[in-house]
């Protein structure tokens, strides 16, 4: 029994780029539902389908619904679907973060749905090369919902709560301390007027080298050589910034750990 | 006067593909030096030049004389070409955090040559994205290093030593640093038994958003949103590990100043 119709809760980017996703890819998005009217009206257009924002409206016979709201509206949205839907219903979560738990607790068949990707509404995704992590207890729709995951991406992976978390963590080192460290670099451009458009070619190259090679051995500059002149040199040049300093500091050393080992 | 002949002095990554786009560019490496014998020989051949291991025979009329050495060897190859050349010869360096005035001591007319990007052997580099940044303080020879310059790379830009110095410093943190956040990721997966391969469309995404925006108003996670919850999820996961732990509180708590500002 394949999952034909789709109903989406929530308006934000991730709901707004798995529904266009779903329409390009012919599955029938019945509903969108948010507690905002207006965003529900605006994302159901969008993807030619219903807006609803009062929640006993819901339909009540989607193959499947996929919760894409903030991580902590998420229990609230359970609890209030708790009241309209059957208890086998496919319920699904879209979080890095959240255990399957939340879900389980009211669906039993329910689990997670993460397209694991940075999301912007000015930026079209990529469904061809993110990966989707599924995970749900229920064996008997594992099939079913892999084939609706696989429809629309085909890099599909089962993934369960505990390995989620770490994903989660991970993702949270490469993608949001990464960007915080592009701002640091920003600043450091800016403080001196030289355009920040001298670091982006280096920016990119940086994150292509490791599609092939493990991190490790892509590893270069003062800390990986134990260039102490250098080293000092940089610490020298930031030593009216603590935070830059103590990050310095810190990130050095760990390359040097990791270079022991 | 047009800039016809090189000579580059070193073997390693930045002698390798500079030397080979200046030859693409038609522009003649006279020689390669080397104090390594091996390696001047398979430069130069690479190239189509001639490799030198005795400093005493590099060519005294090369229009241009480019040192691509590692940044703590480049005052003894500076000495040393010092017996040999013209104290007016155009010799340049191509270290980010060397001063001009290593050269300068020697040679007048000298300066620094520095494309900004992260070289290797195995990869080949886009000369027509990297920025190329210029220093020299003899203004009659300006015209003549650009024009050479944009000979092989169309994003050339004039750089002093206080600028340089902090794109340096700037590198580290988007080159060094960020592959190091990679390695973390890559353990944190490994611990779990997920392939990294499942962060990798979310490390190219992540340098390629910033291409064309601030990186401050692309940054998003758990310390941008001020989601304690989140965090102390993280916290949690990561409290055997005291690198890590020290690493996700700093760089959130910069994450959260940044965000105050």
């Amino acid at each position: 029994m394949q999952i034909k119709t789709i109903t989406i809760i929530g308006s934000g980017n991730v709901a707004f780029h798995l529904g266009q996703r779903f329409v390009e890819k012919g599955v029938d998005v019945e509903a969108v539902c948010s507690r905002n009217k207006n965003h529900a009206e605006t994302l159901a257009k969008t993807l030619g389908t219903t807006g609803i924002s009062n929640y006993s409206k819901i339909p009540r016979t989607s193959d499947m619904y996929i919760i894409a709201v903030s991580d902590d509206a998420i229990a609230d949205v359970v609890q209030e679907l708790g009241s309209y839907l059957a208890k086998d219903a496919l319920v699904y979560h879209t979080s890095g973060s959240v255990s399957s738990e939340a879900v389980r607790s009211f669906f039993t068949k329910g689990g997670v749905f993460y397209p694991l990707q940075t999301f912007s509404k000015s930026r079209s995704t990529d469904f061809d090369k993110l990966p989707i992590c599924l995970h749900t207890e229920d064996t008997a729709s594992k099939d079913r919902l892999e084939a609706l995951a696989r429809s629309i991406c085909p890099n599909v992976h089962w993934v369960d709560d505990q390995q989620r978390a770490s994903l989660h963590v991970a993702a949270v080192f490469v993608n949001n301390f990464t960007n915080h460290l592009y701002h640091i670099g920003h600043q450091l451009c800016e403080k001196e007027q030289v355009s920040f458009d001298l670091l982006r070619p280096l920016i990119e190259e940086t994150a292509l080298k490791i599609q092939k090679h493990p991190p490790r051995e892509m590893q270069t500059g003062p800390a990986r050589r134990g260039d102490e002149q250098t080293i000092q040199k940089h610490l020298d040049y930031l030593k009216d910034d603590s935070t830059l300093t103590a990050l310095y500091r810190l990130l050095s050393q760990s390359i040097i750990t990791t270079n022991e080992d």
